[in-house]
């Protein structure tokens, strides 16, 4: 079963919890907050431009990355697996190395 | 009879509550609420460009779809079902397999 | 004594509320609500583009629609009989057979 | 005297409240509510377009219109005459015959 | 000393309150309320228009106009005269004769 | 040590309260209420147009000007003095002469 | 560990508050205000244009910056530092010197 974001949408796998204290990219956050950071699993195949073109997104699957606040509250469950979908632009960072 | 949704319009079969239990993708939700997955029944003819002109949309009838929270609200009665309308853009995600 | 509505606009007589129980498409509604369901019986030369041109209207007079539950409020008597008038955006879909 | 709208607005004479009564189109109201039609007096010489140019209106002075509920807000005395002055946009239709 | 508003902006001297008993244009008010009317003492030297360009208002000094409820409040007092600035936008026509 | 507005804002030093009351401009204030006028001490290097160029900014150093009841309060302290930052459409008029 | 920002925005160092004394710039605060300015550490690679192209940001690497007051609230931990991730259009000016 594969998830299929439209547009410019994405899926993300959220860090565990348990991440948060290994060091790296953190939001700082109260005890109860979940992490803002994550891998893509999945892309959409690009936003719509005016002409209605499309253009690529910058993110591809596999990339770390830091999200808004607010983006995290779309989830689906996968094969029992929770994601999360947003519009790329939610996106603030790929973290890389 | 046939409903044909204008422009970016999508009609969307929602998914029975019980198949929220059989696996594969869920929102997760309150006992309540209902399952924002189904499948789409028809499609409009395209999203309106600025120039006047046509962008046919993404999804195609038959399509297994993920839709917003808020995405199912505005519902019609067909030969006694019920079926929800809303923008494709309200759609977040395919799912295929 | 004739309605020309301007641009995008369209005028709907509403179905009656006796037609609600005749099956076919009707919206989920308490007791009081009226049905969001009409038929077409004039439309504007077009919708205004950029440039200052014309997009032609995808409804005709005659067409079957189903509308927002909002877009109902907006009424005229003409000839003693009351009528809507909406945006065509505000039309979710034609209904056919 | 004689007012010259800019743009794209325009002036329109109230129809009187005994009209109303005469038959023909009237917004349904309460008592104490103005008739939504009237005359249109003068109009402006073009909506303002992205590139600067200018498209003209649809109406033009004599024709009968109908206007939204809340377009009727912005009032001016003319010769001891109360007029209205509103955008092209805020109204819905133009009556005939 | 002399003021020059900047693009679309627009410096209008507002009549008097005597002159609202004078007949000729008035707006409706309470007793306490200022007359919606003026005369355009300065003008900007164009609206920006997207591409950068400029596009030339509608009106110019001397014209009598009639303007928006709440487009007198930015005043300035130049050489002891209060006057108030507004965009062209907010001036609905213009009086002649 | 010196500041350099982006794109279209605009650094403004605002007049002294004394020079309140020396005549010439002045926004008409409550006794606490700051003047709404000063001189432009640096520019941006243009706004940014739809297709990504600049259209220059109309100001220059050395204007006097007027602006926005609103537009000063984002303060910055540049060697111990403080200025406001604004975007160039906060402000009204140049005052000249 | 790198971060990089997507598109127009714009990863900040805040000054420590203890430089807050020592002089330069800084927005008149309360004593408990953190100092909104900065050194940029990361910037994307250009905003999108409305026909899917990029304009390249005007700030890079190293630059001392001025940001508005709630631009700061998003904020990252790369390898124990907190970082600011905000758009670069809620950067006021670049200081130099």
């Amino acid at each position: 079963m594969k998830i299929c974001p439209l547009y410019d949408r994405v899926v993300v796998r959220r860090n565990d919890e348990e991440e948060k204290s290994t060091g790296g990219i953190v939001l700082p956050s109260g005890a109860q907050e979940k992490p803002n950071q994550g891998e893509v699993v999945a892309v959409g195949d690009g936003a719509v431009l005016d002409d209605g073109g499309r253009r690529p997104l910058a993110l591809k699957v596999g990339d770390k990355v830091v999200f808004g606040q607010y983006a995290g509250s779309n989830t689906v469950k996968l094969d029992g697996e929770e994601l999360i979908i947003m519009r790329e632009d939610e996106i603030y960072a790929r973290i890389e190395g």
